[in-house]
């Protein structure tokens, strides 16, 4: 099994994935120390020749992630501080193109990990923000581009309606996110969640509550697809 | 206590409603027989001077208790299909108007619940149907005599979000009633309920799942209230 | 769509609200950095003539925000500490006169943000404090002034049966504001919310949890319309 | 440990538990066939020598059970169709005496199995039935008969808010029933249930949703602890 | 407003939906009469050039249906009894191709009901059925088909793990259907939903439980803006 | 009402409930401030003759209440540090005697919580602790002691099944209080919370999660009922 | 893969999985036609030599499935009427015994579907019944017998606490099956779930509401395990 | 009862456990202080002559833990930082052999704390890490040492996917612990714990959430009862 993986001690890194998906292993950085993140970089840096991307990396360990990584593989690595995520490798070429609008200004966070999960893997983004449905006109000012994209990601919080009328308006893929934004009945983005799996605009799908990461993941499998074609 | 309450053996009639609050109290026909209904609807009608109003009433008890009620109180009713209501001494002159606003056709019950109590206390009811935001434009065709309401009930079931892109159109106050209606997701109402309780347009305010019965009393109190003003 | 909105890069503010619902938008102050908040403010304040206001200011925030503004713009703003409101422009003339009714001290937060942005607004408030249904002599003691109330906003933690009982002894709105006060079986305020939507007070309407910037909102709806017709 | 139990196929009859807790084991009925019941009957009538009861009978097995019992061992039953329970031997001295308190029409069958097991062993049961505290009045119009209760049972649905206010009124046990009653927000009874557990009044004490049995066994062992004292 | 929707008295038809998205707009069958079904279905019919479709019919309606369009517009309708799905005018070309996956037998109607959809949008489905994870080889078996797919739909109850597995073995769009199958614990879906939410394996999305229809509408709304770009 | 209440600014102070119901009112300590608390402290003893008592109270406030309140009143004042209670005029004489029984060590400090507030009221306590069933043979050693209390408070987190067992050994009333103990499944409580609510040992009754004081409440309500008698 | 499955064109029959784990594919019954049925077990009987069995057969159809596969492979089953469970080559030989303890008659629907699967496989069922913890003694009589069982799978409803006792009394496997017994707030078996879940009795484990198959299935892996060992 | 417990004052330690389950109690050091746990500690080990363990040791009180029963009673401890367990007299023989799997690097916690109870029973662990289904082919490179395994623990959290895989894979006992590892979606291990209880894979057995030492104990259970068959 040697080809496929390699035993860090602390961690099994799947080295096939990027050959298997086309994507390496995308490393989630909560609850792992600097050194770990580190060698799971390096690994999949090796192994691989595409992009590698860390996701929910702590403030305070990413100069030492960085560093340690320079040092070892002399490979440049970017942190985006809007979402926490380092990238290496970013593909500079552009295989595709998608729109993330947003709700309000909370769900940024969310959405900067779309974006930058996208962008390191060759997917350019267009940013529509703050167009809640309650100022309905904010929106619809935006009909145009949103008519023009290839693929919507649509993130918000509170009752996560916005997905609901884009998806409405725009007959290309609608994936929507769930945030946690919102006072207590929004319950931690459980009803943007039960919203967003009942929108009344058919074929609109949904990931997991804050999860711009698999957003982000679900595009790229469509992107990804249709440039192969 | 005589001249607050009656004893009917089965219930306990509040007669005094009607002076305390300007609505007598409504029957509530789930469970009760046939001849429960029709003795507290003649208790009311003769301690009172207003409408009095029976909802849920099953479609089958319906002749029976108009019939019981005609015979002994020269008094006539009228059955609501629609709704499963019957309605007595409808008052005729009108108090108020407001809007219903639905979203999809299986929320038309609900919405004719409202329509029937609202309109037995004299507050006459305009009807904006079908108007679910995965099709805005149908919503946004509606602006102008939704911009002339005076108040507006909202009724969606799956996401509710008809409720919030409302509540943004619109500034006079904003009722929601979340509906049981949707797939397995809808959960019943609950996903509606909780939408509608985060709604992102602000001062939107909800009654409980498929109670068009209280958002029509909700309307009452509010065009009672300034009425009298 | 320059006229309708303006991009503050963090953040696009809705600049046609007040034109619209006859209320600046306001500023939900959670998870905004002062800055964020002075911005907003002041495009605001540029845009529209009325009162402007901010939500859930963090404490250690407001002088700089409020020594921002002045300096900016020449408009003082107050700080409410019981609420962590700002308020800009408070209209100082009366469009109207509500009551805010508590059950308990540990409500009173909650409690006083729907008063400071009510009055903000211009909507007087009387408070009648502490008068959970424990000692319901307590809350009778109030039956007149409650009698004589044009609206009631209803703030109560624990099973919220305040609610229940002051809605039966007005005919006016009631807008009852679950908190998420209360021992483990409160669960945050999820048993007041579900019992004040099952009130058996008919037409009682209700709010997200902790919401009482969102009763103050619907008390204004209610208000303003009332005002203007 | 022939004694104590006896294997009758279908269900091992506890015969023991009138010495240990001076009341013979109650039979639950639903989901058991007449002939089951009948034979759990005989033998605890055989075994004690007090009152022995079956609750949630079946309306069209009762014939067959009380016929059945009735020709083995010569004790007459009594069917109290209100609460589908059949009593054995009720006892005929006066143990005690409780008053229960019902919201609504509705509440009956639950109080109803409250009233026919407490009666059956030696409780008497005075009512106070349809006193929601939508109507306050009508509750204090009594306040004088609470006030000298010796024990309260509170049975209630929708928000459960009467089991407050009673706890409030007088200063003697209350045991709360939540019962399923009341529109979607209820659900089933959850609502009453969790507000009944966060009743600002101190010192109420719960039972499962619908379970009026449960209340008046809490009931008596009150009563029967206080009559040995 | 004539020329985008209809008023067919009991439901607004939204004309236009065709032209805004590629697909007129599909009837849920669900709580509508025969005649009401066949009204839409001639409106649609009428206004549209493509497939029209009616998900969710009763069986016993559909005769009836079928006779009443045929009549009305000399149309032919086939009614796929697996899924209780009527389809008028079904796309002959093919504009793309899928596969959908599913885990048991009890599976078998959400997936026909996807089937049906797509099909009849001009999008053919190849099938791999009963493929559940506990015998994991039996997936493993169509490895290669798989990894051909354009896009897979993964049908399952109980724990969903079908779909994180498949997700993993290929890089195309992954879409997820909860079903309601399976023994207490898979709480009518719940368990499968929450499951396919919180996939390992990245992109995969989600749609409603038993929500069939809306799988296949994603699925359209990525092959059609593949096809047309 | 002057009387009945008396304002502090702060809070409204319900003087009269001595009177009304045998007890004063008990200070809810969380969230108050140590002035707020003393002040409060000092309008009950003022206005009453019995016992006073603060639960919930926060370590460091204990110093400065108390000596507040000496200064003020000349009353001794007590702090329970097991419970974070303060007392003030423990009744002397004995009421009464009860017995409380817990499952575990961490369910201690609810016990306590009971234990202080009875004795406060002049309700002896004898404890036993640490019998939890899954070594029933350690409950079992204590039966003699158990059959002969006069009523059982129980305290236990995790699954809560000490409530059955006593419930089951005992004749006297049995008052459960869920504890928030346990591994994650404990889910905060609800899990012992529905456990009790479910118990087959029929006639316990239950109060909220971590409410050792609601307990020791209902406790009084039944002592001072009886001792009155 | 001809080997390893068949497609029946309703299913696809895993022929594999005695060979794998030991025992062949278990059909379960709920939603397949007694066609269905039949051909899955003339499948699995044609291609395995040990016992099939087919669990939640609907009453009405078993006499055709069996005459159906009696006629067509010369292989006698057997029909448990109390489990509603078809066993065709039950293995005569023994290979275990496990013990499985009831808390109440209405548990004996799920401990027989147990015993059945159990007692086809070779595994010998000792039962010992209704011995709920609310007569702990009835239960401690059965003592000696439970401390020699080799594996006891507890079968409980309501609160479910029966699983705890027997995990302190015994040291060997525990398998605790909760059942959808009991009042409202059982939940359907969520109730006994979490408590068996959060057991004071370490070492517990659990399988899924009413799932009587699955513990026998757990015994069956334990027994098979230990009789190959 | 001095031979069964001890009373510490703070604890009643069971002293009889390893007598009757061949495991002396094993402490859970939540909540506990270092005197507390090495009091119990110390009074374990005087009475028994086994293994003694202590779970959920806050890191800082290790030290003066082993200090002090170090200095009572000159026996060594060790801590195991890992999991935060203490472990005294580590049963040095081998009683059996189990196997845990894991889906995630962070489930490893969990996992650490089932290996260090097993391993200071006697119980010998054989470590598969890092094996989630999104790769299974990660897995099935394991599948020889699977199938040789005598019982498995699968530790996972997310969707929990793994227990079915292996429980489909291997034909010995199969006890599945949920973590609460990922995204809002996994609700802190509530959707692996319903999946797992879901699992398709016939005979999985479950513990709570986190619950490493549970499922130890299990296999403890498993493997005593077999090694003194």
């Amino acid at each position: 099994m040697s080809a496929l993986t390699t035993d860090l001690g602390h961690t099994t890194v799947d080295l096939d994935r990027e050959r298997r998906q086309g994507i390496a292993e995308v490393i989630y950085g909560a609850g792992k120390t600097a050194t770990e993140i580190a060698d799971i970089a390096i690994a999949l840096l090796d192994a691989n020749s595409g992009p590698v991307v860390a996701t929910r990396v702590a403030d305070r360990a990413t100069d030492r992630i960085l560093g340690d990584v320079f040092a070892a593989a002399r490979i440049h690595g970017d942190f985006h501080a809007a979402s926490n995520t380092i990238v290496w490798r970013r593909r500079a070429e552009e295989l595709g193109r998608i729109t993330i609008v947003t709700a309000g200004t909370t769900d940024g966070r969310v959405a900067a990990e779309a974006e930058s999960v996208s962008d390191a893997l060759g997917i350019r983004v267009d940013r529509i923000n703050d167009v809640g449905v309650a100022g309905i006109h904010r929106l619809l000012a935006h009909e145009g581009a949103l008519r023009s994209a290839r693929l919507v990601i649509v993130v918000a919080g509170m009752e996560g309606a916005l997905a609901s009328v884009v998806g409405g308006l725009v007959a290309v893929p609608v994936i929507a996110v769930p945030t946690s934004t919102g006072y207590g009945s929004a319950f931690e983005g459980v009803t943007a969640l039960l919203a967003m799996l009942s929108s009344c605009a058919a074929g609109v799908t949904v990931v997991g509550i804050d999860n711009g990461f698999g957003a982000a993941m679900a595009a790229a499998r469509l992107v990804l697809a249709r440039s192969t074609a």
